[in-house]
């Protein structure tokens, strides 16, 4: 934290536990308030981060703290990136410039990191399954704690919750559900239930209606027989009506609200009322998505994950085209020569660069929500009848969706197409996004085409051919951020593999996706100390070419990199093809081992797994010296 | 179909597509009702299969098929175990006898075996998903015709219906749901919606009242100010309330119901009003699950999924131990001893073994509906705060809950244990049914510890070693029905592997599972003919043992087989550790190559991969005499 910074804050650098937010009078909340905009702004515009979720939970926060006793009572954040506040109000302001750097603070609540954050939440509409994993087992030990789930409106968008909600038992007593609803999930909120939050939202009456029903059915006399008996039960019937109308009373909650999510003492009154409740109680906050912040209040999308940008224009500080702008330009293109093409986005239109297509082609265009189950099945219901559907989606986000590629996509044939976007490593995110599983767990499905290229015009190849020429599941994926530069002298053959180097090489380098720009430089470094290598590119990792295996039947080493996990990946795949073929030489394998990377930047990540051209380099270079010698990189069982 | 039976049955015989249906008069269909269920508990007794959850839907398929006009519109069954009787009115009912058997009738819609069946379906929650694409590429297209989902409600305990339902635009005008509200799921329907459904059904006034509130309403005098304007508004908020007075009305569709789903004349009446509605229309039935079978609707759980059993005594014809019933003992024995041990079921209490559990623990019980997704993050919430969750799953349906294992899971560290049940193949259920999935997907999950026990007393200690020795996420599989005889000789470590024969063996048959008993067959038998091997059991088949990597380093020919999905499977990440350690040898694998298998017995579909004791023997012979030529026996990719 910078120190002119701290100097000017009276009350937030003296914050050391969620104690210390109980001891300041209520006069000193506002200000804050204040004063955890500011580091949150200052810190985002320095970091990249979350911006817009965390300035409108700022007063719920400072509450929650205020009312309950975190650790004790357990706060559990949905899609974590709401927690900001929540870390700088538990002890971590001093280290809160450190955000989403590499051994860092997270961007998500992180259990190691400190033990107020209860559960990691990166995925959305998790928090209500895991507190009420959490309330039953103090149920059962007796234990008093309060449990507390907070969850955007978004997150009611995905299924998970109502899986989560239809277990709310009436003895679970204290559970306490906070909707916060700020009318967002990333994009702008999509589906029924946000029509009808805003319809409560617009009821103020709502509650003043509640208090005078019973007077007012009172008032009505009986006027003579034989309507007299069916009044009767009418007013039974609406008094019932009125005390059990929103959806979440016939889940089984009490619900209050809905409430100023901004104003401290009347947050401080609601917790503290649910507290004293002997009910499993629904709290529904209205807040600002980027309150207190001009820039973010104008554009909380734009401002929801954020790269670094300048405080006073509120402009980006990097920008320019990537794989998803890509993508979303090449569908375009597509759909408007193709009436049968489809998109499709979890909640991700801007993410993953389908702003324009559902700009141009809307009644073809599908924001689900958060619910990526449903968009893979609702997309093979398209499929069926005759379209071609695209679902754009991070690799992370569709670990969501595997069953329903299972078994509503591949088991039954259906032409759809996944544009899986965020492969590899994501960087900042951390562990929970890195998309390091699409290539193992596609793997594990029968019949799914796997693109995996490594230029934009590679990309644009890959969905060409998944939209003409391929039958059943394709997935294309691609990175996070920009095409990497490949040698002036390398020509992509667009077919299901690239081989640069000679034919007749004795040792292999064998890649996909980006890394193949690393490889090469790999290649060039090795061939000026003597080692002469080429390089096989796979652009179609699932199936494997049968002509790929050919290709480096010469080979004496082989090196497989590959940005994923290792177990079930590509290259453990490669080496099954090998041997079924009679080859044997050496293979070494460089993947991830069987474990999760926590957040860094993408070079570094690349770096501490061996993955760049430094480390390719450094592993070829250590394989060919002591040939006979052991050499594997990854994980030693036992 | 049995002759003498075909004779009785005047009307079902001669019905070879809808129109047939369509046909007859009003009069011949209660008729043809009672044929159907007729024909349904004669075959199913015959050949097991879903028998309840069809006599139950009888008069609705038969009003579907007057109704609408399939395969223009297009009927979607949820958990397609409901669509028997669509089967039998689509030309399929001089086949039915062949049921679940080989090349015989699906015991679920399969879209390769009649135009009528639009989606597959066998894993819950999946058809209104489905129905929405179809019925917005309907639209897109201008095709006028209907789509048609029926839903149990047992279904509505799945979060994906849910998302679907978020989608329900109110433009999708031609599309119905039919919720078939049984009171059951599998097990008996748990949850709020459960009982939400119950009050609906318990208030025969409701649609009267809906009729009448506007009469009664204006009937209501004013009576001086200032509460008259009041008055005003609490009246228009009423009209509002009740005519939005159901969940499904919150979602966007027009309710209508609930209704007699035993009803034909009602249910065509019903059907119709809903064709001529300009909303998406939500219609609920009251129906009994098994309907018309004394033995079936006194215990609708017992034959839900049901073996062959006699007609008069309801009686199961075989019985006895099995993996599921051994599980529960041994539960039910652990939680005796250790208050922390806790059992959670997505509604297969009876499926998975939990009856005996539910009974003696109730307060540590829990059936959550069909809800893997939460059931999983629930775990972790009870494991969160100190308790020991054992999540009871059959393998096919654990897929649902893939990003929740990561997630949730083994990012965080959970110490929960998955039972996985019907792991490998299943028979006669079929491709969705079957676990092939399992050990290849939960592979790819960085930390996860999978035991594959082949013996009750193997899996007995596999659940403690997973309860008092393991941390993380870690999965127990076993298989459906009993354990398979060992040889005499054979004394289990209950290790991590087992060895079986010569150390020193020069071949190894390498395996894990069921088909241990089969690889001890296949070796007697070689030995037999003067080929000498060892068998390597792996009982802990990730992380697989250094120790067993070791163990097999003498080998000259390796031979694994695995009952499961090859790609990404325990066989190449066997091949993988060896080749790291410096083994160079033949190395043969023989698992399920990258498709899905239809249904057939489980001895059938062993042999059909060269997984039975012969195929093994088949397999190392061919090797063995033909060393130098390719054997493999995996698909060949191009």
């Amino acid at each position: 934290m910078d120190e002119s910074k701290s100097e000017a804050l009276n009350y937030l650098p003296n914050i050391h536990c969620p104690a210390d937010v109980k001891q300041l009078p209520q006069e000193a909340l506002p200000e804050l308030a204040k004063e955890i905009r500011q580091t949150l702004i200052d810190t985002v515009s320095k970091t990249g981060g979350h911006l817009a979720s965390n300035l409108g939970v700022v007063e719920l926060t400072i509450a929650l703290h205020k009312t309950f006793n975190s650790p004790y009572d357990k706060i559990v954040w949905d899609v974590g990136h709401q927690a900001y506040v929540h870390k700088l109000l538990t002890g971590r302001y001093h280290e809160f410039s450190t955000l989403r750097t590499e051994n860092g603070i997270s961007g998500f609540p992180r259990p190691c990191e400190s033990e107020h954050d209860v559960f990691a939440g990166g995925h959305s509409s998790t928090a209500l399954s895991a507190a009420l994993g959490i309330a039953q087992a103090n149920q059962i030990k007796g234990n008093k704690n309060y449990t507390i789930a907070v969850i955007g409106d978004g997150a009611f968008t995905g299924g998970m919750v109502y899986e989560a909600m239809n277990n709310v038992a009436n003895s679970s007593s204290r559970l306490i559900v906070i909707l916060n609803n700020n009318e967002m999930s990333i994009s702008r909120n999509v589906g029924k239930l946000a029509e009808y939050l805003a319809v409560i939202k617009s009821r103020p009456q709502y509650f003043r209606l509640k208090a005078t029903t019973d007077k007012v059915l009172k008032k009505i006399p009986i006027i003579g027989r034989p309507l007299a008996s069916r009044i009767v039960r009418i007013k039974t019937f609406f008094k019932n009506q009125i005390y059990s109308s929103t959806i979440f009373e016939h889940f089984g909650f009490r619900y209050m609200g809905p409430i100023d999510g901004h104003n401290i003492p009347v947050l401080c009154d609601a917790l503290q009322s649910a507290k004293e409740s002997n009910y499993p109680i629904f709290l529904h906050l209205r807040t600002i998505k980027g309150k207190g912040y001009e820039h973010a209040e104008k554009d909380p999308c734009g401002f929801h994950g954020i790269s670094r940008f300048d405080i006073n224009s509120g402009e980006p500080i990097t920008s320019g085209p990537n794989f998803s702008k890509e993508f979303g330009d090449y569908l375009v293109e597509a759909a408007a020569k193709d009436r049968r093409i489809c998109a499709i986005t979890a909640a991700m239109t801007s993410g993953t660069g389908l702003s324009a297509f559902a700009e141009h082609f809307p009644e073809r265009f599908f924001d689900v929500g958060i619910a990526e189950q449903h968009a893979v099945t609702f997309s093979c219901g398209l499929a069926k009848a005759g379209m071609l559907p695209v679902f754009a989606v991070y690799s992370a986000f569709l670990q969501r969706a595997y069953d329903q590629i299972v078994h509503d996509g591949t088991l039954q044939e259906q032409k759809i197409i996944l544009a899986v976007d965020r492969a590899g490593f994501v960087g900042d995110d951390g562990e929970m996004h890195h998309g390091l599983l699409d290539v193992p767990f596609l793997n594990t499905i029968p019949g799914v085409t796997v693109y995996s290229p490594s230029t934009y015009a590679e990309m644009r190849n890959a969905f060409y051919k998944s939209l003409y020429h391929q039958k059943g599941v394709v997935a294309v994926r691609y990175y996070r951020g920009k095409e990497l530069p490949l040698p002036g002298d390398f020509s992509p053959s667009f077919r299901a593999f690239d081989l640069y180097g000679s034919e007749d090489a004795h040792v292999f380098l064998v890649t996909y996706g980006r890394l193949f720009s690393y490889a090469c430089e790999a290649q060039k470094r090795l061939a000026e100390e003597g080692i002469s290598c080429a390089v096989l590119k796979l652009n179609r990792i699932k199936p494997i070419s049968q002509k790929a295996i050919d290709a480096v039947q010469t080979a004496e080493q082989i090196f497989f990199f590959e940005e994923g996990e290792q177990l079930g990946g590509a290259g453990e795949h490669f080496l099954s093809l090998l041997n079924s073929h009679g080859w044997q030489g050496g293979y070494t394998l460089t993947a991830v081992p069987d474990s999760y990377a926590a957040h860094a930047s993408v070079e570094r990540l690349l770096e501490r797994f061996s993955l760049d051209a430094e480390g390719m380099h450094r592993v070829v270079r250590e394989k060919m010296q002591i040939k006979q010698k052991k050499t594997f990189k990854g994980i030693l069982y036992d």
